[in-house]
């Protein structure tokens, strides 16, 4: 029988959220239901909500990271049992079938993979409903086993703002001996700065800020470069391994090419868009512009035992449900440290 | 002592080539004397001789992909001697101290390498002059063995055209099973099909001719795409591990990305300048644009043993040496197929 559920949704493009009714399908046979307890906050749900991207059908439920604990199990699913503390990220399904999901790479499942909200089911062509709302339910093999030391509420964030930076920290090898640069403090950047400690590399934020290096350094950074003065930049030539640009909107990254290593690679995580480069410190240093999106289901679950393991969570601001069109305003402005997260036992009708 | 020679040299960016005396320095402990057989014609002579780049100085011998035979050797040269057939590409000397140079990386030496032409020596400061001339001498570290049973005249461009697109070949694990596709069918496009063939690759041209498939299929390549048209584009999506971009002039880089396979590569090789893209098809398939420059001398080597074991060498159109400054206007106009390369023994003082 299907169950309904309260979230917050929006009705359109112009709507602020507002408290939504909705069923949550019966469970399949691999299928686990999650009592959320805590959602992030992320800059793509204010994106979707608005339809920036032009792909968003309506009434969106957004939210994509999602901590809870399992109420129930499907007749088939093994890996989790009733009061397990888990969570989802921005994938709830892939087809399973293509290379890339066989390499535990469903990010990049070749049919596309099933977001977690403003999808469509593969199976009953139901949208899908995000964490923005009191119960999901979902395929064993998209729930990340949360570690029960971590602070809960502030474990959302790890499931977007973190995987988005770890993914490529772990594809390009970083670790002791490697330098890494942040460009951007937010969201996406506090977590790159932690991890890429945690993971042991030299950090370095890039700021236009002066304002940031206390934080910075408080977060793992070791170095602070104000990327908007020509001498510091000159100063770290040819420093780089790894540059994260967690940076959201088009903004140059000409000035930040010169500061990678021979075979460096700056990797775009934040912004969809035009770029524009020069070409010569590509070619005269054999460096690379790539992007990367979240990671695959393994790797989060990967980076979820790591922060276990090192007492990692994100800097969060707990809000209340109805709250939530503050926070997008406040988010629109940078004016959080660094995720909001929703304490979704404030979630109800009015 | 020092050895008079006549070489072919422009006196500032407007004049044409014109016969030119110089002096060879006495051979060094590690020296070796080249009488030149052979010079190719490269679009960064026309491009120095033109300053083009805006760091030329004058007089300018050009000439960066020589072939010739020793004829003597400096006291303590071991590698070479009398007779044996040799060959010079772009660099003459680097710093051989860095971490770049220590690695066989000589082209991305963190001082800057010496270039065949248009750089000063490191010890006594004079400028080094290239292959449009009889004689060159140069430190046998920098100098290659050449395969005697390839075409000779056929060889020089394998040291600038041929190296350019053999290391990212390499670089990027290009062999049995891959799938490349080649951008411009020019002096680096030509050599790009015949070496990702012989290394096994299945291989693609994109060009904007339907006039350029009969020769593109001669040289080695299994496929041709026309760029221009948006449903080839689309049948080939998801399609190459490696694109090598041999176009020398701003371009759309934009249609080429799709066509890469997740973590897929597009080396530019041939365009110093701006280039713009967008990110999403970067983000969403974790692929990169990257750049890369001549190869280092270690791996010019190994290029060249395959080239003798697999009989590879460039098409060339052989030109007396009176008619450069029309091989350059025609190579200016594409107009050659694909190498001009100067028969030494032309060059004479009238």
């Amino acid at each position: 029988m299907n169950t309904e559920v309260l979230g917050y949704a929006a009705h359109s493009s112009q709507s602020p959220l507002v408290p939504f009714k909705f069923e949550r399908r019966t469970p399949r046979e691999d299928d686990v239901v999650i009592k959320i307890e805590y959602c992030g906050v992320c800059h793509s749900d204010l994106h979707q909500v608005r339809n920036d991207w032009g792909f968003s059908f309506y009434p969106i439920v957004p939210g994509h990271e999602i901590v809870g604990r399992i109420i129930s199990t499907g007749s088939g699913a093994k890996k989790y049992k009733e009061g397990d503390l888990v969570g989802i990220g921005c994938m709830v399904d892939s087809c399973r079938t293509c290379s890339a999901c066989h390499s535990g790479l469903e990010q990049y499942c070749e049919q596309g993979n099933i977001q977690t909200y403003g999808s469509l089911d593969r199976y009953d062509q139901q949208p899908t409903y995000g964490g923005y709302s009191q119960i999901i339910v979902c395929s064993e093999d998209f729930v990340l086993k949360v570690p029960e030391n971590l602070d809960t509420k502030a474990v959302p964030p790890l499931l977007c703002a973190g995987i988005t930076t770890w993914s490529p920290l772990r594809h390009w090898n970083i670790g002791k001996g490697s330098k890494v640069a942040v460009v951007g403090l937010g969201g996406l950047g506090h977590m790159a700065i932690k991890l890429a400690n945690a993971l042991g590399a030299d950090v370095t934020l890039f700021t236009r800020s002066v304002n940031k290096e206390g934080d910075a350094k408080k977060l793992g950074a070791h170095q602070v470069v104000l990327s908007t003065d020509e001498a510091q930049m000159n100063s770290v030539a040819n420093q780089f391994d790894l540059i994260i640009d967690t940076v959201p909107y088009n903004h140059d990254l000409e000035s930040y090419i010169p500061t990678l290593t021979l075979d460096g690679t700056i990797v775009l995580v934040g912004y969809l868009g035009e770029i524009s480069a020069n070409s010569v410190p590509l070619i005269m240093g054999r460096r690379s512009i790539a992007g990367s999106v979240i990671g695959g289901i393994k790797e989060t679950q990967e980076l979820l035992d790591f922060c276990g393991e090192h007492n990692i969570v994100a800097d969060v601001e707990m809000i209340e449900m109805r709250n939530i069109n503050e926070a997008f305003e406040r988010m629109l402005k940078s004016d959080v440290k660094y995720r909001f997260v929703i304490d979704i036992k404030t979630l109800v009708e009015n």
